[in-house]
């Protein structure tokens, strides 16, 4: 059995920089993705247009086969001008971290309001708002399993103030942000990792491969997010948030890196799900057609690319590189259903 | 500044065997413990008399300052004849285990009513049964997050049909636990740990060293908590769950090991915590009386030893032994106002 997918997206990718882009960059293609969507969370955040170009070309010299659509740290930086002046350079979005809650996000914003003449001119200019959607963790009661959850009301407020700016809530984890995105009108998305599709709160105590931010909730929340990347809705797609970190910084006693790794194997995870809920007809969706349609993704050579994915199976291996800088990949060791032919 | 403390007693204490026992049981003592409640769950559990009673032999050999209150582990093995003989020979009580949901709890009970004429037999020679309160996670709703709380039924089932039968709900982690200890009478009381006055669910994803069974929960639960040890109320006491792994077991990328280690200084752990509240006057109740009351702990030559905790400051080690076998301690490095003096 084989299915045929053409420009596979992934929307929300970390390619990082130095040693770790060039182990990394590569494996993006050996998923048989044809567009990546680049975070700018490096250290320090890219919070200029030339800072993303240069950025970008770097990324091309380890690996210029894919499409990378390139991305701003919202940050005080990013005035409307600079949104003028992104938009002309072709910059696709800008990600908005709020301050602390995740990986390299210490600059990251702590109240929206002041933005808003940033949003209205990337309502004009049609950039792309990507939202990391949770709460700070300042407040006593916001806890990892609930900031997603309190960070929807603002997903609401924005929409509403900026019908017509693309928004997405990136990296749903929860019920209840399924629930939101689809109460919003075509112009906000969520995004959905793999890894997600699998774990659970269960999963991540003392097991630092599983543990990513937003950390895995419910399996009832899990269940909503397999049904919403199953369905075919226009308004959900692939974005893998793979994060690379060497196992070095995942077995620390204290203060292990967050997230999942799952950058080569994306689309072997996403095929088992899809066809254990008898659904590899809208993976297609999932991994082609919503995000590119959202993102409006024009010609590119490279989009042409065909993948196969062949009901063969595959092992995953134990790290990629070798310790202490190497990444252990999700599911390391298991073998899954399916392989890809690039 | 000085606090006089008499008799202290730690009702949920684990002390394995081999070189682990040799490094951790003169820990007890070091933390100023006169009564320790010893947990069964070693590798094979101690489901006889006999290895129960071998096992306070090993333990006295390494410290015979401490008065050991021992314990049988739950399983069909646990008769009521079993219980006659237990009682007779002086064993306190019965920790019952779910199966699998701890450390060393494979042999757990699935179902309680084959237990009942076991469970009557200590109501009639008045030992104590011990609740690990979690469902298992057999069920694809339960959640480390919920499992507590979906036991709870249980408890006020097996209170009603055994009234007189003394039961704790072991290391309470949930408001919810605490209000239906509460709601039960004073044969039914709860034990609280040390670590579970400081942790919630944002302080063990990614850092094993905080990782525990029952994991900690909300603010909310912690604040309940709080609440219930510093209360005076003579339902709860001090049970410090103190668990000792390997620090090899700690830093491993799955399946790292379970517990949290307080053992050599719970009482500067507490001390802080009731200070914070301005009820230091009620830590007595909490590590002395109340466990004593509740397990009727008679006259003992250790027990009339007084502590005395101090306002001098003491820095917590970061191991205590070796890697890789050596044990790192809650809040290592960290300094803490209180010192103990024995």
């Amino acid at each position: 059995m084989e299915i045929q997918l053409k420009q596979v997206g992934d929307y929300h990718v970390h390619l990082r920089d130095g040693e770790m882009l060039k182990l990394v960059a590569p494996t993006v293609k050996e998923s048989g993705i044809a567009v990546a969507y680049v975070m700018p969370n490096l250290v320090p955040p890219l919070t200029a247009v030339d800072q993303v170009l240069a950025y970008k070309e770097r990324i091309s010299a380890v690996d210029p086969d894919t499409e990378y659509l390139m991305t701003l740290y919202l940050s005080p930086e990013i005035t409307p001008e600079v949104i003028a002046e992104a938009a002309k350079a072709g910059i696709a979005g800008v990600k908005c971290y709020p301050a602390g809650v995740t990986t390299n996000s210490d600059h990251g914003v702590s109240s929206y309001e002041p933005f808003y003449p940033t949003f209205a001119a990337m309502e004009e200019h049609d950039m792309v708002l990507n939202l990391h959607g949770e709460v700070p963790f300042s407040h006593d009661d916001v806890t990892v399993m609930n900031a997603e959850e309190k960070f929807l009301p603002l997903l609401l407020q924005l929409h509403e103030r900026f019908p017509k700016l693309r928004i997405v809530l990136e990296h749903c984890t929860t019920a209840a942000a399924i629930q939101t995105v689809k109460k919003c009108g075509p112009t906000v998305a969520g995004s959905i990792t793999a890894h997600h599709l699998y774990l659970t709160v269960n999963s991540w105590g003392g097991n630092s491969l599983h543990f990513c931010k937003p950390v895995a909730k419910t399996p009832a929340d899990r269940a909503a997010l397999i049904e919403a990347a199953t369905s075919g809705n226009p308004q959900f797609f692939f974005g893998s948030d793979s994060a690379p970190h060497p196992v070095v910084n995942k077995t620390k006693l204290t203060g292990a890196a967050a997230g999942v790794f799952t950058q080569p194997f994306v689309l072997q995870y996403l095929a088992e799900i899809f066809e254990d809920q008898g659904k590899l007809n809208n993976l297609s969706a999932f991994v082609s057609e919503n995000g590119a349609s959202f993102y409006k993704v024009g010609t590119h050579p490279s989009k042409d690319k065909m993948v196969t994915l062949k009901k063969s199976p595959v092992t995953i291996p134990e790290m990629l590189g070798s310790s202490p800088n190497g990444v252990v990949p999700f599911r390391a060791g298991e073998t899954l259903r399916w392989s890809v032919l690039l």
